[in-house]
């Protein structure tokens, strides 16, 4: 061959071989996450060593020191907590007995819902009026209302493939419900589960009171005791409910944000952020909500490292404090990058359980969208193949303002409301292998993201 | 309008209705599937009322009644049993203990592999080779082996994404191990179960002997067992291992297939068979292997019948016996209709699991493959996407022979093999929306099946 031969021949070699580059580092990052088993480790110890995380309390701290000691050891460049100011609600006594001359006498299984007021040790014994949404309220007004304790029994909508629309098609129930009841002078509010499930677990989750109403003690009932209820209002409407929440507000605290970094080998002041939130509801363990997510953007540092892999980025897994009630984690850590005027090119949040990878959301669209869904071609193998417009989430919410493509990881979530902001979100519902996918998934999605510039 | 152009007018308006109608039919299929709940109390009836029932025992008995009367009730046509020869194999009492003089000693979780042979109720005492495949059991040879215990311990591969390939790449140790053992003399086997999990259960299956070598005991050992016995090797390889299986095969026995069908509007005498196996492994409750699949057979009857869809031909729902030893039943329903001169177009077999949905296999190429593969676009809205080459069963494999199109239920597997063949696949393992889902994708494409002739 000629000189020139040789030399086109390399060059045709060499574009070859970076058109497979790509394919290459996929396989060893899925065969990386399919083969080590410290995500899953650190996971159990997240569950069984910080349950009950909530911000403010000592497991959050627990939680806050582990995963900072996590990204350590997953060889992240540098560690920091970044301060957050987060509010600081305990949950008391909890108790709620249903009495009808018909049915009989039955104690519900309830809890109390994040930020909610409570009632003194005796509770509130009163009537029950059930509603199924707003308007059903409104129609009973204050005459109907005024002293009693409304009952919020407006179920999911199981026709809806997609769980997260039918979560959102009920949960304004929960959050705005109570202060909607106390318009009309409703004593307290009981609502249905947030769950498809038909069981005995109560799911908690936030109740964000308006300034405008008195503040009335709301609790949430699991969906078969809410069946029940309902059964027994039909055959006795003047049944009466006592019920004792003593949960309390104390002045806010304060807490952290875990960050972790690898920085960028050629654009070191351009940022990735891929979080979960480290808080969870204090009744469960937090595992699909939302430790796993937290564990996955660690393993993402943790795989990088151990492959050689070098983002052209500065790439950070960040553990965001107090998702579950204000959501102060997120809002602090865009506010500070800001501040600092840093420059965030892309940010990830995973924040929908730890089941089988689906694919991703991309907060954009036009060009870029198409380009971000030309991704899905690399992960063909995989069957990870949602690349949709839609996604990101509350706590990377805040940077969309500096610019950050949002993007949201979006596993199966059939199952996902079974174990969300109850008891039952415990370790034992996490399969290994559907955490360690979706850790190669989100591993592999950020390699994609900052390789191609977007 | 001319008379002309309104008879035009309305075979457009018609033409649009008809290309629309099968979307809709498959909307109201999934409706109807998602908010009904009879086939998961069918699935919790089989579960915990005919636990344990391997073909041959009396649970499968009760198994083939429930499912009869099951049958009935979801308003088949016409509901019969089949007559079919099955083995009668009885587990006995199990203990396989370990003595090491440098270890300790310690007992393992085991479980009689189906089919095996047993011990008496000393058992067998010997020391232990441990091997990873037969390459290693025939360097070991005759003297290696003679009178001693194999231990099969090759660990599926985790790297494969598609978790059958990993238990494909393994299950050769449990089949054929016993007797490539017993070529070189060995006196009993020892198999590591057939799972990607790491916990205390273990997993059985059936072992097929050859009939040129001595039939040799064989059981499962957990894969922490399995893990631990290898650990205790490398520092104590002359320890030994005592051995007990009171297992017994009895004389061959008959039972049933189960077999509920919709008779065709238009072509009654061809056939669609859609089935699972209704016989279980004795040490669980065969939840996800296979009730969920018989039960998904019966809820396309039900679902059919509750809408009114008439499909052109004679649907069947089959509940077929004894796959998980000699497929005779699978064998006995393709003799029968052979027998019968019967026309089978198309089988469909769901005993990969009851998670979210993710497709179906075609046993077929060329433009038939094509043609069935273009049935995705109706399954868009339910996010089910993979048509492809590959599926069928060990059941309708049978059938294959009388030009039956052979296709695979393929839902998401990646946890399957934590409960396959062992005391964890219960009833509790099972998701009502992932079960509801797979109902609804099978009864959807053998609608689409049926309508589109291919």
């Amino acid at each position: 061959m000629t000189k020139i031969r040789v030399v086109f021949f390399l060059i045709l070699i060499s574009n070859l071989l970076n058109a497979q580059e790509p394919a290459r580092i996929l396989s060893s990052v899925f065969d990386e996450a399919l083969t080590d088993t410290t995500a899953y480790n650190n996971l159990e110890y997240l569950c069984k060593h910080t349950k009950g995380r909530i911000a403010g309390s000592a497991a959050a701290e627990k939680a806050i020191e582990f995963t900072r000691q996590a990204l350590i050891n997953a060889g992240a460049d540098s560690v920091w907590l970044q301060e957050v100011p987060v509010p600081h609600w305990v949950r008391g006594i909890e108790r709620c007995t249903v009495n009808s001359s018909v049915n009989g006498k039955k104690a519900l299984s309830i809890t109390s819902l994040g930020l909610s007021v409570g009632t003194d040790y005796k509770g509130i014994s009163s009537n029950v009026i059930e509603v199924h949404d707003f308007e059903e309220l409104k129609k009973f007004g204050t005459e109907g209302i005024h002293g009693k304790i409304v009952f919020f029994n407006r179920p999911f909508d199981n026709k809806l493939i997609n769980t997260f629309s039918a979560y959102g098609g009920a949960v304004n129930q929960r959050t705005v419900g109570p202060s909607e009841a106390s318009r009309y002078g409703a004593a307290a509010v009981i609502v249905r589960s947030m769950t498809q499930s038909l069981d005995n677990f109560p799911h908690t989750g936030v109740t964000r009171y308006a300034d405008t109403v008195p503040k009335i003690p709301a609790v949430a009932v699991s969906t078969l005791d809410a069946d029940l209820l309902s059964k027994w209002l039909r055959t006795d409407p003047s049944l009466t409910i006592n019920l004792v929440s003593t949960c309390r507000n104390y002045p806010d605290t304060i807490s952290y944000n875990v960050i972790g970094e690898l920085h960028g080998s050629l654009k070191p002041s351009e940022y990735i952020t891929v979080g979960g939130h480290i808080d969870a509801w204090d009744v469960g363990e937090g595992a699909v909500d939302d430790g796993g997510g937290c564990i996955q953007a660690i393993e993402m540092i943790r795989i990088y490292k151990k492959l050689g892999i070098k983002p052209k980025r500065t790439v950070r897994a960040v553990m965001f404090i107090n998702e579950e009630m204000t959501g102060s984690g997120g809002k602090t850590y865009a506010s500070e990058a800001k501040r600092k005027g840093e420059i965030h090119y892309a940010a990830l949040e995973s924040d929908r359980g730890v089941m089988s990878p689906l694919g991703f959301g991309f907060d954009t669209d036009g060009p870029k969208l198409e380009k971000l869904q030309s991704l899905a071609s690399w992960f063909v193998p995989y069957k990870i193949r949602d690349f949709e417009k839609g996604g990101g989430g509350s706590d990377i919410g805040p940077l969309k303002a500096l610019g950050a493509l949002q993007i949201g990881y979006m596993p199966d979530s059939q199952r996902y409301f079974w174990y969300h902001h109850s008891a039952n979100d415990t370790f034992e519902q996490v399969n290994i292998r559907e955490l360690q996918l979706g850790s190669a998934a989100i591993a592999s999605l950020i390699y994609l993201i900052d390789l191609f510039d977007f």
